[in-house]
């Protein structure tokens, strides 16, 4: 089986909507990077920290999903990334209402013995010289690098920011992100900008508005699946990048062909991210589900017309 | 040939965007539909009025098209219906400069007896009961009625605006007006609650972000062509109406497989009309054009993903 190494917080997340609040709950990128990619035929493992307060039941939810859990740090005496957000009425925008690094503070990721040659690397929102240490530590080139970053490290992290993309192949960024990157407005000119920062392929998340996929004169576009209910996005895009590279690894194709197939994978399992609260709607999504969902993607996109 | 019978208004324009902008120049939503109905083997005709300033280059423009102007009034010692607004950074949002509505205000549509008997009718934004009064004419059903409107209409007319949606196949608005339409945020609720007003098809616009087609359980979505450069969305709307209107009446094929792929042609169209000016893209626009973009339309959304 390929192997796909995943780097990403692991968490607490507390988050409020119109339609309800929660406690602190298991989130973080890496646990919904890795429960997305745990829908594909592959070997991952998560690199990430928490504190001695996370408990085993989530540790063990990893396992159960077949993540490779040794490069989990768990420090004791430590306290976990806990983040708190509260959505606007139209979800599309939120407002952060607690961020307590804790153990994230001092994270130094270690790359697990047997994952230093991997197929794929999905590296999670992290500081950007954290994710350069994970690919130092890797003793073969792997065949894709994915990153996703955010305006946090724009503002506060730019000179290694650029450092981490030049050693990568994709790049996924929303829209917002992708014109403060590049400094162009027009997505079309903003991806060729960024595609000259060093990644070949850039994903760009428009959120309910779909996802573009870029490279060189290529472009593709997945939508989201209109839902008759969104009720939290949080973790959309980190579910959207576990399906897009668990795809890859499973199928180790790096044709723009098969990107494409990653795309809708990824937006096909991002869907059911937001049905529920936190990981709860992916933490028991069945084959049948996703496969049945990928039919309404078909049907949504796909027609048919002959050009003449 | 099948028939077109457009209804709409033909106007005087004065933009300005981000970019320029211009004097009077030709305008209208009759205007635009029938240009973008024009690349279609059909026979079109526009009902609507004008002014004695209308120059008479603009009605031989029409006509250059193949549009019967029969049913396009011009009141003597009236003045053009004119429009100006001014577009914001983002080219998605306007303010209205100027509004005078001059012959519009008294205007009485009268279809041509030739299209009294037509295979597909085009109702472009105007009062609802203008709208009604083109259906009143008709001497025979017609194989589908497309009905666009805006919020304006369901702000000053939401009577006149039901009843004339009770008569109509096919709605066209943007996802902001189906949300005020209907009261439901979700656009795949609010859907389901306009097909229950009348209209079986409900195609809900989203500028930039593409275009939903919504029958009973099934949905189609187009996205808009992500282009370099967006110039001026004045008419991109219209376009669409006019692409999908005009596509219907040269397939005679009600389906939805058949209405998917008018939704992919209007898609289309309007992708040319926001690259210049007012109607200066759609007059000079070429078949060869088309089909190429249509090309990239393929490329752009569809994919090859096997289910199991």
């Amino acid at each position: 089986m390929n192997k796909l190494l995943i780097v990403g917080t692991v968490a607490f997340d507390a988050i409020e909507t119109p339609f309800g609040k929660t406690d602190k709950i298991l989130g973080g990128a890496g646990t919904f990077i890795g429960l997305s990619a745990s829908h594909f035929n592959l070997q991952s493992a998560i690199v990430s920290v928490v504190g001695e307060d996370f408990p085993q039941e989530y540790i063990d939810l990893l396992k159960s999903k077949n993540i490779d859990v040794t490069g989990l740090e768990v420090v004791k005496g430590g306290k976990t990334f806990f983040w708190s957000g509260k959505y606007h009425n139209d979800l599309n925008s939120r407002d952060t209402l607690v961020t307590e690094l804790n153990v994230l503070a001092d994270f130094k990721p270690v790359v697990p013995e047997n994952f230093k040659k991997t197929d794929v690397v999905m590296l999670g929102n992290l500081h950007p010289l954290v994710q350069s240490s994970v690919l130092d530590q890797l003793t073969e080139k792997p065949k894709l690098v994915v990153l996703d970053t955010m305006n946090f490290w724009m503002d506060c992290a730019l000179p290694e920011l650029k450092e981490v993309m030049k050693r990568v192949d994709v790049i996924t960024i929303n829209d917002e992100e992708a014109r403060q990157l590049s400094g162009e407005y027009a997505l079309v000119k903003a991806a060729a900008k960024i595609q000259e920062m060093g990644p070949k392929y850039v994903v760009i998340k428009k959120g309910e508005h779909g996802a573009l996929l870029f490279h060189d004169a290529h472009v593709f576009f997945a939508p989201a699946l209109p839902l008759e209910e969104v009720f939290d996005p949080t973790g959309a895009g980190d579910t959207f990048a576990g399906g897009f590279s668990g795809f890859i690894t499973q199928s180790e194709n790096i044709s723009f062909e098969n990107m494409k197939r990653a795309i809708v994978h990824g937006s096909n399992l991002a869907s059911f991210c937001v049905e529920k609260f936190g990981t709860e709607r992916m933490v028991n999504l069945t084959k049948e589900e996703v496969q049945n969902r990928l039919q309404q993607f078909k049907a949504l996109t796909q027609f048919d017309i002959e050009l003449t």
